[in-house]
């Protein structure tokens, strides 16, 4: 058995980054292309002009070249006459102004009288409708500065400026080595056993978004003697080299001992949480870069390391931008490591609110989802919910100013809503989202809780939580809920009786969630002992957690909504109606986004969105209840 | 004579937008692209999970998998015993979990008997080390809603959840036409009569950031027959089409006609300025657009007309980051249009500030140098200075914080160091420097101011207009002012007196600029009328400006540096050494952007580099001086 590695380092990421430059000592390099290619490139020397422009003095109008003195007096009562040949010349824009002649008179302005002979009634000044030489771009002058992105508006100015060529810095190439036994290039492998290769394609999108030239090569098995051949030949043809994964300290994460038999390793543990398995290596002058394998650390070692690196070659400029937001919940964080956490962001009420998005480091979806990415740094135990946090932006700054914010019960419906419009949305149960709206951290908060004492749902507790008042509910849509079963029911359950049967293992909802107020309810109504359901403390957040836990074998049955058992092919046994409604402050129904969303609501299209999913009903969809 | 055409409209922006979309009625076109194309592709539809990721239950780590049951009550003093194939089997990370078998321990913790047995000393949990159908996406999920540009981080996920192809909109075709007898393509021509195309390189660029394909052919002659059939041609291979120019309403302006006998013009003439000459058409269901020649004016009508409608078709969001200024210079403006002007940027002691960059709708190079575009709505006759204005960046903020603002004298040095650090610099004169550091509008004035009874430079005008005290200059270059002349000095101008000879033409600075005042200081001294020097009145802002002005033609003479001579290929008839410094507030010399100016002033490279332009000395460059 190979000995396992340990972790040299613990270092801070800004010193591995100081200490890896100053070992790499990166020079970039540079390349003539033609100005057309040369947009989004950066120059690696300033350009100067090379013509002026205009290079001659040209007439600026179509019309008649004269010479000004000759004009004098001229007026509509005493016109001055001109000959052709002798006193003026035709002239169009552009033509160029001839020796002697100093003053444009435009067509519009000259009476024809036949015979050469032109009339004018009005005298012209020197210089009159003649661009000069240099007007626009003096030759010499420095149209772009060294180290400048090229935009558009460059490209003019530099073609009036006679530049056809531009150095520009050379784009690195990123040579991208995916390694794992399991890992595949198919994205619609079904086979048991093969996992896609997901990172390549992230990372070779963000090798172009910071000017460099991704080079993927196909998944190579986790053999040393194979990976390290494999790194040897694409070192050569790369200015920087990713691998990825095996940066970890596993028995097979061969990464750290090949680049440390074919070059030096710098760096191997950071502080950062995630990313902390990250390899800063250096293979025959190149950069050689281990990363993580989950995508969320991928994601965040790339940014935190080949990022800066690869700008260094490219010559971009690609700060992110960063905001401040008042953290909606508590975060806990090691004063060992910098954590990095992916929010959700929100404007409301004028202020920028992050929400914290769950899912560890290989929930790629909460880094699709996520507005941003915030910072706990070293050195902090965490950061108490109300406080500040900076917040580097996934999204333009006005999108995430056009998002509704939605916080609160989870339901399909909100996919259909985040599709027909901007909607962020967390998802902490309805008793979660009547807390965001008392804290004013969101826009709407979806719920749907039942009264146990009315059987009505919603408005009893709007009541007890907003006795002030001033609350109203958008009606949402109404939807069955049951149980969560595989296909065929084969442990025939049901009603709630059968839970504590001791043969079936259930998957719970969390506390505060109108499902467990629901589920509760039917327990207590049928007397059944809490003790003996088994699964009964097992928790989780969303419908289609639930689903996927009887999908996976992991329980045999879980209360939950349809629409969630039949997309993963499961059975449904209903157990009860309930109104899924969103609460809103009445004082802000007149706010742009909260009209939009009741639009949507009521429109044609949302209804036959929500009817293609079984188990809904959308009569009331859009109608606003004022309660209190 | 083809009878002139008028401008119909002078209709709003935002109503001629609304006006001209519905008449269009565009229907963008979706189609459908490798995953592998698909980053910064917008999509039409929403994009559900094809599969769950991972898709199977795995092993999270190489170990061996068992049935958690038989590991409990593990320990140090009682490990539990295990046989391969009856108790556990060995798995890699990514293998499948073998029906019956429930957990995973990792090899680390796995301690080999041989003979097929291992022993454990720790009990495993259900479900330990393994990935979970679904635990990352979801099959059925939506993974990222329709009208969502593609980013790196969204190309991992939709690889995970077994997407290949992707539906987005297609990318609308722009057809370019560039129109004029004089317009060629070539950048370096140098024939008169011949202009460079430079906007249709420009409309390429922008039209590739907005998300569409650009399609450019060769300028077409001012020959109405020719025009119309090629706009008839380029019609049908294009989305959207741009005329350029002929949209003003001079005789040889045939857009309008052209489209109005092909199709329809919906709007002629805009209420804005620049850009007020542009036509709205529709050719056979195309969007068909005259934008007006000076690259100014093109820049500003492409922005707000054809790009709302690029985007259309394109589904790309590009809101402009638009921010909130203090104007430094008071704008003008007329109550009949919205003005767009252009504005250098700064963030001087914490405030935003805006000054005006002067320059004609043919200045090009005055947007390459602008930071952004300022707004003076209709209905408003100006902004004062120190008011507020709305701006549209035309570089990322984060640049513009980083810059050193210069507001004072021109010298070409400023370029030099505009390529060695980021500067942005306004040429107002030295009095004017001196004015913008009392409104703490810029970080640096450079001045070169004499006092005409010690001949001393900038120390007596500082203490004189900074009674108050803290004030330094940082030393900037020594360099000679003189005459600039036509090559061999026709005219053989020697001195001042020769200016009030009578046959020579003069070009002035600007009042309260450093070479104005030396100029009028010798004036005095040698006891010349400036009632008799022809074009004392004329005034230019800049060196490079009065050289041009003599190589033109236009003068015979001004005051200038001899570096604005020699690169215009004139001569220099030497006048006085001056002092070129640079006027900072003591309290800054400690802040970041002066500090680098400073060591920039202090290198090598920039001696090096001022070396190469004749008349300059450098010997106290950096040096910093207390004034009071």
């Amino acid at each position: 058995m190979k000995k396992r590695n340990v972790y040299i380092d613990n270092i801070e990421d800004e010193l591995a980054i100081i200490m890896y430059r100053d070992r790499l000592r990166i020079e970039s390099q540079s390349e003539s292309v033609p100005l057309e290619e040369s947009h989004g490139r950066v120059t690696a020397v300033a350009v100067y002009a090379k013509k002026s422009s205009p290079h001659y003095n040209s007439a600026a109008m179509d019309g008649i070249l004269v010479r000004s003195k000759d004009t004098e007096g001229a007026s509509e009562v005493r016109p001055v006459e001109l000959k052709e040949g002798e006193d003026f010349v035709y002239v169009n824009t552009g033509n160029p102004i001839l020796e002697g002649f100093d003053s444009v008179i435009m067509i519009e302005d000259v009476i024809e009288c036949g015979d050469g002979r032109v009339k004018i009634n009005k005298s012209s000044h020197p210089w009159q409708y003649i661009r000069n030489i240099g007007e626009d771009i003096v030759v010499t002058e420095m149209i772009i500065p060294s180290n400048h992105e090229i935009r558009a508006i460059d490209l003019g100015a530099l073609a009036a400026g006679g530049i056809e060529e531009i150095e520009v810095y050379k784009k690195p190439v990123v040579g991208i080595v995916p390694t794992g036994s399991e890992i595949v290039k198919s994205a619609t492998t079904d086979i048991e056993g093969e996992i896609t290769d997901s990172n390549s394609l992230m990372f070779a999108g963000l090798v172009r978004e910071y000017g460099g030239e991704p080079h993927r090569i196909d998944p190579v098995r986790d053999e040393y003697e194979l990976l390290k051949e494999k790194i040897s030949t694409e070192v050569d043809r790369s200015d920087i080299l990713i691998i990825n994964a095996g940066s970890s300290a596993g028995t097979k994460d061969y990464t750290k001992s090949i680049i440390e038999e074919l070059g030096e390793v710098v760096v191997h543990g950071i502080a950062v949480k995630p990313g902390k398995p990250t390899i800063l290596g250096i293979i025959r002058n190149k950069a050689v870069v281990g990363l993580p394998g989950y995508p969320v650390s991928s994601y965040i070692a790339f940014e935190t390391f080949v990022k800066p690196i690869l700008l260094d070659y490219s010559g971009k400029r690609k700060k992110p931008s960063q905001v401040e937001a008042i953290l909606s919940k508590r975060v806990y964080s090691s004063l060992k490591h910098k954590e990095l956490i992916r929010v959700s962001l929100g404007v409301v009420n004028g202020k920028l609110i992050a929400t914290p998005i769950s899912g560890g480091a290989g929930a790629t979806m909460s880094l699709v989802k996520a507005d941003g990415i915030g910072i706990v740094p070293r050195e902090v135990e965490g950061i108490e919910s109300g406080d500040k946090i900076s917040v580097q932006l996934l999204k333009p700054y006005d999108e995430i100013e056009d998002t509704l914010v939605s916080i609160g019960s989870h339901d399909m419906v909100m996919d259909i809503l985040g599709d027909m419009m901007r909607v962020s949305s967390a998802h902490t149960g309805s008793l979660g989202g009547i807390i965001s709206m008392k804290k004013k951290e969101s826009h709407v908060a979806p719920i749907h809780l039942l009264d146990e004492s009315t059987g009505e749902y919603n408005i009893s507790y709007v009541k007890k939580y907003f006795p002030g008042g001033g609350m109203s509910l958008i009606k949402g849509v109404q939807r069955v809920q049951g149980f969560i079963v595989p296909k065929g029911n084969p442990k025939q359950i049901q009603s709630v009786k059968d839970l504590s049967r001791g043969d079936i293992v259930f998957v719970n909802r969390q506390r505060g969630s109108g499902t467990r107020i629901l589920l509760d309810y039917h327990i207590s109504r049928e007397g059944v002992d809490t003790e003996a359901i088994d699964g009964y403390d097992l928790e989780y957040n969303t419908h289609m957690d639930i689903a996927q836990a009887v999908k996976s074998g992991n329980a045999d049955v879980g209360l939950g909504i349809a629409s969630a058992a039949y997309a993963l092919g499961l059975d449904f046994v209903e157990l009860a109606d309930e109104e899924y409604d969103f609460l809103v402050y009445t004082d802000s129904l007149k706010e742009a986004e909260i009209e939009k969303f009741i639009e949507i609501l009521r429109s044609e299209e949302f209804k036959k969105r929500v009817a293609e999913i079984p188990g809904y009903k959308t009569d009331r969809a859009g109608e606003v209840v004022e309660v209190n």
